[in-house]
């Protein structure tokens, strides 16, 4: 499990930036991902999905500042900051959520299944992982402004 | 998926009021689960979880106003809720999102693998399901106070 997972991360760090490059043309710069042992995170904007195979389980959810979600998804829709509704910004972080587990999924043989996103809006919620003992923590800065992902994988 | 829709929903209500009758000695009374097509609801502390197979793929969110939350956990720990770390409160509500999950999929023959959940807190936070076109919300009452269950389940 332990070779696995840094696999994974470098994985995750993949998927997350190739995702937002090509639904949002941003780029997150290797430099700019640092990854913690923290085991939670606040945000505005979450999206949350799980991810499980007959031996591994485990969670992504990608938080983010208002301003930052609203940037990705106004260039995802090829509109203005401004006129992202509440249910744009929702449906936006679901779909990056979604495809950023994918990506992630395909990037290490497609092994796990897929859950149903979940989004959470709510400023300054907290996102903490369950009884997690090993707990990943990456923050992404984007034009210089910090996004995370919180996830953790343990074996059955 | 609609003939198996409608056995997973009363075996969600069941599971959920099993759970907590189990683990805090709480009963939600029959007459106290109502079943409606929202796709958001609000809370304060909610356990997010993912459940899937070859063929479908859902999701189950908990959401608890904090004194409901409180009160569960306290049952839970056979404590006073006014006793109730910010810790002890994440963690009672993930054990709770996992095993109203686990002892659903036990109910309906195991036939899902499910996610590690995570556990968002935030006053008022809402929580909505990504791309939905069969939502259901469970409002159950304990005490007479509301918890809700978020849940969909969609066909790959």
């Amino acid at each position: 499990m332990e070779e696995l997972k840094k696999s994974f991360l470098e994985h995750i760090a993949e998927a997350t930036k190739s995702v937002l490059s090509m639904m949002a043309g941003l780029d997150v710069k290797k430099d700019d991902v640092f990854i913690s042992n923290e085991d939670k995170v606040r945000g505005d904007i979450t999206g949350v999905i799980g991810l499980s195979n007959d031996k591994v389980k485990g969670s992504i959810a990608i938080s983010f500042p208002e301003e930052v979600g609203k940037t990705i998804v106004a260039n995802m829709l090829s509109i203005s900051p401004d006129e992202i509704t509440e249910e744009d910004l929702k449906d936006g972080i679901g779909e990056i959520t979604n495809m950023v587990a994918g990506d992630f999924n395909n990037r290490i043989g497609n092994i796990f299944k897929l859950s149903l996103p979940s989004v959470i809006t709510g400023k300054g919620h907290l996102v903490s992982l369950f009884n997690n003992s090993a707990p990943v923590l990456f923050k992404f800065l984007l034009e210089d402004k910090p996004f995370y992902l919180l996830s953790t994988f343990e074996e059955k």
